[in-house]
């Protein structure tokens, strides 16, 4: 299994050959890091617990892969300006808010290796600094200045609130059809990734071919990288990963390996299974390594890994439309790499 | 003690004097209308448990204070458009969301008289689709494709946070000064008031002076607003009011009330009293009464109307640069309604 890779984590040296995601860091090295101090600089507040809580998200890193994308869009499109740092810090934003407000919706325990904010500094204080971020990143997105970049960010940061509220719905909803599936994450995932890929192109002032090139690209990878996570919680090596093997079964949470293997359930007691502990929620501490079988043998890991790696191999198509480039070829990596975090 | 008259309310046919609010209802009544038919349209979104519970808020109906506020400031400043329908339906939607991420913070029970959306929905849904709203409001300024407006509104927003943040730093904490208390209440209330008087000078393109006094207008109406709400908290009749008397006590919320009753504690058992209560949030069911009489032997109701009076006083002030006109009296009556809803 590879290590995710943060961009703050120093690479060994001697490791042979750097991920795609470590390439892609490299590549805009200084943007970022103008992105990590404009991120820094923009949450402060004179109410200290803002960014008290905000030095918590900092310190757990992630790997600022949103950012990431419209850093390298802006740069594959051509842009020599300096907008793309603050656009990026808004993503990130955007992104972070929703993480607070996941934090709360779902009690995790872990997120990105450390204890969650909600468990260090209560519901409250995740809720209200999550709205502090949204409503920051729409202030300094303003500041930029353009319309379009806010008409397409706006509109993400709309059909991630209803991807959310529908993955609500379909929770413990076996029922649910793997379209409805791809559905929410497209609008909980990928919505982001796609806005935070298109608003490069935006920028740079490139045409409508290029923006929807990028646009798709970013829908495709999202999907794809949403489905490998959803992969992971039931694969993971919770040391490698910083993440809980089993928080998604725990907390009843249908997604896509679950999915699969309920409908491929070999008999009425699987099915029974996993109504009892999906949707009816009550589980016993052994029930975990049942659904670890059961996942294992209907091939739901394995089917739910071709998916992505089918979304995946779209999303480097869509960039074909571009010159060929050590940044076009590292973005195209990103995708196989973001299927290739499990193996 | 006044009813609190909703616009949806019909005015008793034996009432004398309909109050300001309702004669600011009428004086705009085609344009609250129309911004009501906004709020359910935009609300919509295929995710049904959004628009159901978008219904269940506008079920428990509420003043519209806050959108009232924009559509009568525009058409003070002489605003002939139908810009400010919009933008007063983000107001009311931004003052939603709060209101959502409010109940799940506090745990209430009770919110205009009805069950608070989170105690019928659950805290998730109501955190996912205050996010929606939110980002909803956001989209509907950018149609309108003001950046003066996103600006004042993005703002207001990030305000509305840090006060809420700073009002989750002071609560349970006796210590908290007068000023930082009210520091908190120009945050997370007169916020969005004033900015939803300052949008309608906005949009009706009128010099920074008159933006400036709506602006004031509001800040001051809305503190004065809020320190009426918490005298309620201790004075109300429920039944009438539909608000919980004690709410914010078995919350261990400091309110301008308590922190006065606080440092005029009559001696040690009174202080004892209120470090219990408050900061270590031990509470019996009779120790509201106790509070009360407190409360009522140091005249905290009394002073904090008196305060609130001397900012409502301040607030019609800020009218007296708009020529004279029924609309201008009845904002200025407005600010004295806020006080006497309780008497």
């Amino acid at each position: 299994m590879t290590h995710v890779v943060t961009p703050l984590q120093a690479r060994a040296p001697s490791s042979p050959e750097p991920d795609a995601l470590t390439r892609l860091v490299e590549l805009v090295g200084p943007d970022l890091h103008a992105c990590n101090r404009t991120i820094i600089a923009r949450m402060d507040s004179p109410v200290a617990l803002i960014p008290q809580l905000a030095a918590h998200l900092v310190a757990a890193g992630g790997k600022r892969l949103r950012p990431l994308l419209t850093l390298a869009s802006a740069r594959l499109c051509g842009y020599e300006g300096a907008r793309h740092v603050e656009l990026a810090a808004c993503v990130e934003f955007i992104h972070t808010a929703t993480l607070l407000h996941d934090d709360v919706v779902d009690e995790s325990l872990l997120r990105r290796g450390l204890s969650s904010a909600n468990s260090v500094f209560g519901n409250k204080a995740s809720v209200l600094v999550g709205d502090f971020l949204f409503a920051r990143a729409f202030q300094l997105m303003v500041a930029d200045g353009s319309l379009c970049v806010l008409e397409i960010l706006s509109r993400a940061a709309a059909t991630i609130a209803e991807g959310e509220v529908h993955q609500l719905v379909i929770q413990n909803d076996l029922s649910a059809s793997q379209q409805q599936y791809l559905d929410v994450i497209r609008g909980k995932t990928a919505a982001l990734f796609s806005a935070a890929c298109e608003v490069g192109a935006v920028i740079a002032d490139r045409p409508e071919a290029e923006r929807r090139a990028l646009r798709e690209y970013g829908d495709h990878l999202g999907i794809a990288f949403q489905l490998v996570d959803d992969a992971l919680d039931y694969a993971a090596d919770e040391a490698t990963l910083g993440k809980t093997v089993g928080d998604d079964f725990r907390e009843g949470k249908i997604t896509m390996p679950v999915l699969t293997a309920y409908h491929a359930a070999p008999d009425a007691a699987a099915r029974a299974f996993w109504v009892r502990t999906i949707e009816g929620s009550s589980q016993q501490p052994e029930d975990l390594d049942r659904a670890l079988v059961l996942i294992r043998e209907a091939g739901a890991i394995t089917s739910t890994l071709e998916l992505a790696t089918s979304f995946a191999g779209q999303a480097k198509q869509r960039l074909d439309i571009f010159p060929v480039s050590t940044l076009r070829d590292t973005l195209a990596d990103v995708a196989d790499f973001a299927v290739s975090r499990i193996s």
